[in-house]
């Protein structure tokens, strides 16, 4: 077999096993709700842990919940191994492919290796990681994040949902706190396939992004205390209404981020107190997730907002708290990994373009520890966070395909000879 | 006995009673929380039913649920009863007088006849009126609606909660759907006592407010269908962002009604879809409720409404429903009922003005069918819908006086003689 020639996977059988996968939780409308840490999810991680054992996986879980299957290679067992993966929770209403593409084409490019009898020097693993989407459990990416110590453990574990339970609390209930320490468990490298979530490579009729980078940040907590009182009896000017406060907030982001070049402001979760028609809102809490591809340019938003909030406030006699609670700085990806990415990309004759990503993923957390890159591969209209959420399966392939060539090319092919140690 | 004397209610057994009520689904903040036809809501009526039987009623429920608790008169058991009451249900983080202050006077000017050895001529009726506050079940003052014919019986049994439930349903589950054909139970007069839940009596220092009628109110739902996205990836001018609508119109709704003098506009009650921190909210389901003393300024208010949800839709690419759920006209109240307040007021020698009612009440229903009257008594601050709602024991002594009085001069007093039927 000549080193030379682009190595192919089983289109079928990964489409096949990404439309098993998301029957897991699956919606009406053809999407998936697998919130991070509930039963859905356990049943996800179970079918990727058959998956890793028909593939003669060996598994290790970190006490955040992340799960390592490692296909040994023919090389000294302590060689740090070349990884893969992504995450196989979803938002509330999610679609199929953000999150398991990563983890399934991992498991395919295992399974193709088993198919064409080809070992590695280095061993390969598919990581799993814990709660990326940030939906149930604020922020996003923790597993990732403790990992790569850009949260300790404590912090990682203490995160908890709208309804008071912890991260760590669910691991115990589910079985998924695991005895390795998060982290204590080096890398070579590691490369994670996503759709791009955007309208980017679609609209440049690209079937590869080559991710160079990340935008930056921040997400923000924000309380409104105002009064509750009668809908009919309360005059306009007396009135302290934490909603009326909400909604010009709400409004002036919109407004804001539409003025800045390439800047995104969104507020997606709202809870209004007592929410009933006939009652002045009296409390109000929602978030605000900000990005841009400049720190300073983000900073300066984030400035901006505070005074307004602040502004806003005054104006309505409420009271107002705003906390920032995480922010990721814009990343850069390494340029080894990533001219890996382009050399699989011109071996496989696909059309590509160079991008930014505008979401986070746990690539950006694991790229601050190992060496990383990311390929996107197009979703229709750009649409993500969403059931209808798609992507063809002539792009799903060629994504495998750069990332079975990559893995290949970091991990040292070795054809045909010896056996591992699994 | 002198009949130009007027007489006195007891304030201690009163405002004990208000406050063993308020137990029941007391909240940490000195409120309650007794939603229509929840098993708080049971419970209160319970508490009632009690309190009836200890004062010799005779109990008859319709298929709304509404109670009647009659006390016989001493003449034709086939005169129609005077009667008085209000609710016993409250908002969600409601106040102690909302409602139960109405019910509990009733009680209480029982229980000063039998103190006086005090009969009448006409029965008297203590009513409790099912779901006034309209927060489980929109609209409001259902029971009371139904009883006056404002609506069909099959419309009030199938109004649901945002769950689905409805008030059949629960009327079932309860035991509280009784056998007699809600309207069909003649009224002489009924005179319904409330806290104001305004400013307008304690800021001129008045006791008692003489209600001549109620402001013209119209409830809506709002619907809002946009699409959920990536907030990451989705540039500002690719949304369809629901939330942004719903903002939009809340803003504008607060300066619609600032502008117009005595109007009022409130949204209460949101609820967005998937309410994740990072996904373009697509959905969001919300209400109005406007008011205005005159008719013909809420239709004007209601015509600019839809016009600017319209145009706010179109400019955001988003697809937005209104449904007016509900509406009712301006209202003027019974002037001989009214005067017999007045009278009562002037024999009692306390401070009154004439108010126009900003919240609607049962009374406003059963205006339409009976003679009618009500009695504001001033709160704290004007503030109520909230769980520090107060009126103080002078205040709430004052108003159950005035309702004693009042009854009294309209069912015919008889003293000292005869026995009553029950």
């Amino acid at each position: 077999m000549d080193n030379d020639i682009a190595l192919r996977i089983n289109k079928e059988r990964l489409w096949d096993s990404i439309h098993r996968m998301a029957v897991i939780g699956a919606t009406a409308k053809g999407g998936c709700r697998r919130l991070a840490l509930t039963d859905e999810d356990v049943d996800a991680r179970k079918l990727f842990l058959t998956w890793a054992a028909d593939a003669g996986c060996s598994i290790r879980i970190d006490s955040m919940g992340n799960i390592f299957a490692r296909r040994a290679g023919l090389g000294e067992n302590s060689l740090a191994p070349v990884a893969t993966g992504s995450h196989l929770d979803t938002q509330p209403s999610g679609g199929k492919f953000d999150g398991p593409l990563g983890v399934i084409c991992g498991i395919e490019v295992l399974r193709t290796l088993d198919d064409l009898g080809i070992n590695t020097e280095k061993p390969l693993e598919v990581i799993v990681w814990t709660n990326e989407e940030g939906s149930r459990f604020a922020p996003a990416m923790v597993g990732s994040g403790v990992f790569s110590g850009i949260y300790d453990l404590e912090y990682g574990l203490s995160r908890s949902d709208r309804s008071g339970v912890t991260i760590g609390e669910e691991l115990n209930r589910l079985g998924y706190s695991g005895s390795e320490l998060p982290g204590n468990h080096p890398l070579d490298s590691f490369f994670e396939v996503h759709i791009e979530q955007g309208p980017i490579l679609e609209a440049n009729g690209k079937t590869i992004g080559i991710v160079t980078g990340a935008q930056a940040q921040r997400w923000y907590e924000v309380t409104i205390n105002g009064q509750e009182a009668h809908a009919g009896t309360t005059p306009m000017e007396r009135r302290k209404d934490a909603l009326v406060g909400a909604a010009q907030i709400i409004s002036y982001l919109e407004k804001l981020a539409s003025s800045f070049t390439d800047s995104r402001a969104t507020v997606g979760l709202i809870e209004v107190s007592p929410n009933s028609r006939n009652t002045i809102p009296g409390h109000v809490f929602f978030t605000i997730d900000i990005r841009h591809p400049d720190d300073i340019v983000i900073a300066e938003m984030a400035s901006q907002i505070n005074e307004t909030i602040s502004t806003i406030s005054t104006d309505l006699k409420l009271s107002t708290q705003v906390s920032e609670i995480w922010q990721a700085p814009s990343l850069k990806f390494d340029v080894t990994a990533t001219n890996t990415v382009r050399s699989a990309v011109k071996n496989l004759e696909l059309s590509s373009m160079e991008i930014v990503s505008g979401a986070g993923h746990d690539a950006c957390q694991v790229a601050h520890v190992v060496p990383t890159a990311m390929i996107f591969i197009p979703c229709a209209d750009g649409i993500s966070h969403n059931e209808i959420e798609s992507a063809s399966i002539s792009d799903v392939e060629a994504g495998c395909n750069v990332l079975l060539n990559t893995i290949l090319a970091h991990a040292g092919r070795i054809d045909g000879i010896g056996s591992r140690q699994d």
